[in-house]
């Protein structure tokens, strides 16, 4: 179970990590609490953070669910695509907001995987295997 | 367990389905990244994926205790009510922000009865039963 | 591990509540759904319940992940500030924005300690022991 759990805390770091760029910038670029509007590259950050909380909530519990199923060896490498496209993805996005969908899709390739072999794995304890 | 499993990663797709309704949203009027004002209409399928992500993150962990304490039937039919429930909000919300309630009200009993049974659980736990 | 199930269940609640109270403010303050900007107290309580979403995320899993480490008082204690951190944070934010960091340092510290919980767990579980 340690490759999952070490999945979970980094996807929680890196998602803390994005929490604090949305900080910085909320200073860097002077918009004042509440507003979450006011600057376009304030508002990229705060989008890259949005999605990655977006997908977050899907890929823990399939990654989770997933682990019980499938080698460490499998959790570890779709783990480590969903990491690596959500690092592609803010690169991307803070650049330019149209050129996100590589990231996107990227990160959102093993949640697909995941939640397809978490249906195949309730399926089948449905049936009784 | 794999009721309680069919029942989170259907909820998850769901999500995720919402997901791409934005996305099409998106596109279909005119509303450009990062911005996520402008159309009223995009707006309330924004609303839809954020209320839903509001809800879920309540759902699945309160779903995954209440299934050590109580029947897979009930765990089926308490995410049934949860799902059909998300499924009026989006048709009634995209129609009019005012018809929402329904579809609110439907998905979020069974959410508060699955929190009363985990906290009856935790407690009687506590005491030792 | 029923301690951990009533942490659990009480940052749920709170999270509901905090919900509760955007949606009291939707109304009290005439912000129309699906508008989310208009008056900056309304502003102010849907941001606390975005902050405590985004943190809420990361505190339940860190906090599973970390209950088979460590004992229930940890739990508990742990647990305890970060419910305290988010009332005080609510209190705070909405008398004015610029209060709003004691709140979240009280309830972001209980988090940094459970992630860095968890990842000596996992990389202890690595290792091998």
């Amino acid at each position: 179970m340690s490759v999952t759990e070490l999945i979970i805390v980094l996807a929680l770091l890196q998602y803390l990590f994005f929490g604090i760029l949305v900080s910085r910038a909320r200073t860097r670029y002077g918009v004042k609490a509440p507003a979450v509007t006011g600057d376009p590259i304030f508002e990229r950050y705060l989008r890259v953070q949005m999605n990655t909380l977006e997908l977050l909530v899907i890929f823990l519990p399939a990654l989770w669910i997933a682990s019980a199923d499938i080698a460490s060896l499998w959790i570890a490498a779709l783990g480590a695509l969903y990491l690596a496209g959500r690092f592609i993805y803010l690169r991307d996005y803070v650049r330019a907001a149209e050129k996100r969908a590589l990231g996107f899709g990227v990160s959102a390739l093993p949640i697909l995987i995941l939640l397809a072999i978490d249906l195949i794995g309730a399926l089948r304890g449905l049936i009784g295997r």
